[in-house]
């Protein structure tokens, strides 16, 4: 008998969640362990996934039959057809097939996409974009992720590449961002658009709460909720500077796509995204046509730090409904 | 015995352009007849298109009952579903069905769509378009139009108001648009923005061979041509700005999308299509990822001025395909 429960994994630069479904598609089992993405060591993260899924079937006592699919989210350039992650910035991983081997391990189908298209087929299935068509998520954290959904379905475009909102340009002569372009919406609204604007503060001599974040890359979420619950004016101008510029962004997008529904998401949203939609939602009619801005809703996601976990879920179901 | 010629027309704000295409898909017959859309007339515009379609019939000696369909581009919002045109820029349509009495006057199905959307719809299927999936259309004209294919299919998101690349904002303090934005596409790339600029340098007491065209509205595509074989300073800084901008918004539109093929077209690509080209492509690279961009081509549009046409060819045909 064919198993019923799914295993779905956040692979991360830093870290993999994972969590079991039960066949109503509730979680019944997590899991979450740290990856060391060291230099070149591809089979690493493959060791670590495995060992991931392998502790998971075991403390969470189920049979290996009992699994129906495997499925995962991974930041990069990922092809969902072959299991082929083409390129990724966080995860040593170049032309690697990564399908093969863990098929190969468990005997079960396994599933990849892009992290951010997969976290926002999360939100459409599962989550804020429930009864939408059309729907275009931005998701923001430590940069700024992208999805696409087109009638009802992930549009990814050419070679799996599309929705890198995070390189729109907005501001040719603005900030240099991480991709060598200047003026990205990532530049401005992304948490290390935000670390460089916090940090340039400091460094002019102003004060601000969020000063001993400036040792890591960039600040945590936390962080940033209590500066702006402590209306620290550095953290706030940062995140008017990253919600100006998100709604212009939003606006294009708008224009653009005409969706139904512009989703954020990301770890900078689950934790102050209140704050975030409010001042888009102050200035986004600004930056787009208002006959186009009439039929679009803005939203904040529901599903959270799960986006990924139900998005890993729903390219299962979306392949068992293809097969019938 | 069911009729085998289409008529299809290329509905202006100024002029309706018409042409017959026989069952190989070749033009038998042409005509252009100017509109005058005084006021709120909307009924006028219907009868231009109503003699037009009978002029073509009668000087063309074809009868009646050889007509298979007519079909049309035109500007503004168009339910390509319904034949209802919700709102048009050039227009003097509201929310105001055209498909009802063509049909009811010819007896035959009647098409309409968006002009632009149609414009690249028809490159897809007969011109520059061919054998690509996703593509993005920018066309220059008066103001700047979009079209956007996906997956081989014409893509109109949310009640038809996608693809308005001409409302991209680039720079929020950019020049004012007609559309009450600042800094769109369209203030610095249309032939509007790049009028706009020519007059600003006029005022400022320069001198341009242009001078003349600066009593109407837009410049003549013809005039700008001249000017730039001239080396006109002037012109040749109002065009090098406009593909600047041009190569900032393809850069976006490519990281959004990931199509693989962005075409220009359009009265201004008509006439100096392949300078436009060149300036894109010595700036474009800057303004997207390398890797999305080593996937995608830039080319003009091969069908000019014909391109509505022929896209409003490509609904009948796209019907027809449907219906079997």
């Amino acid at each position: 008998m064919a198993g019923t429960y799914n295993i779905c994994l956040d692979i991360g630069g830093t870290k993999v969640l994972g969590a079991i479904f039960d066949s109503k598609n509730k979680i019944t089992y997590r899991l979450k362990k740290k990856t060391k993405a060291d230099g070149d060591d591809s089979q690493n993260i493959e060791k670590v996934i495995i060992s991931v899924v392998e502790e998971m079937i075991n403390e969470s006592g189920l049979k290996r039959d009992q699994i129906h699919a495997i499925s995962a989210g991974a930041p990069g350039v990922v092809n969902s057809e072959t299991g082929i992650v083409l390129f990724s910035p966080n995860l040593p991983w170049r032309n690697y097939d990564i399908r093969t081997p863990i098929e190969k391990k468990f005997g079960v189908p396994f599933y990849i996409g892009n992290d951010v298209n997969v976290g926002v087929l999360g939100e459409y299935k599962y989550g804020a974009g429930r009864g939408y068509k059309n729907i275009v998520g931005l998701f923001v954290g430590t940069g700024m992720g992208g999805g696409l959904i087109l009638n009802g379905k992930l549009f990814t475009g050419n070679e799996f590449k599309a929705a890198e909102y995070g390189h729109m340009i907005l501001d040719p002569e603005g900030p240099l961002c991480g991709c060598g372009q200047r003026g990205c919406l990532e530049a401005f609204s992304s948490k290390k658009g935000m670390t460089a604007y916090i940090r340039q503060q400091v460094g002019r001599g102003r004060k601000s709460m969020m000063e001993d974040q400036l040792v890591n890359e960039v600040f945590k979420s936390k962080s940033l909720k209590k500066a702006l619950e402590a209306e620290d004016a550095v953290a706030m101008e940062a995140v008017d500077r990253a919600c100006h510029y998100l709604a212009v962004g939003t606006g294009n997008l708008i224009n653009t796509i005409s969706p139904d529904l512009v989703v954020y998401g990301g770890g900078v949203i689950e934790a102050v995204g209140q704050i975030f939609l409010d001042k888009i939602l102050a200035e986004v009619d600004r930056y787009c046509m208002p006959s186009i801005r009439s039929t679009v809703d803005l939203k904040i996601a529901e599903l959270g730090d799960d986006s990924n976990l139900y998005g890993a879920l729903a390219m299962i179901e979306g392949d068992k409904k293809k097969a019938k």
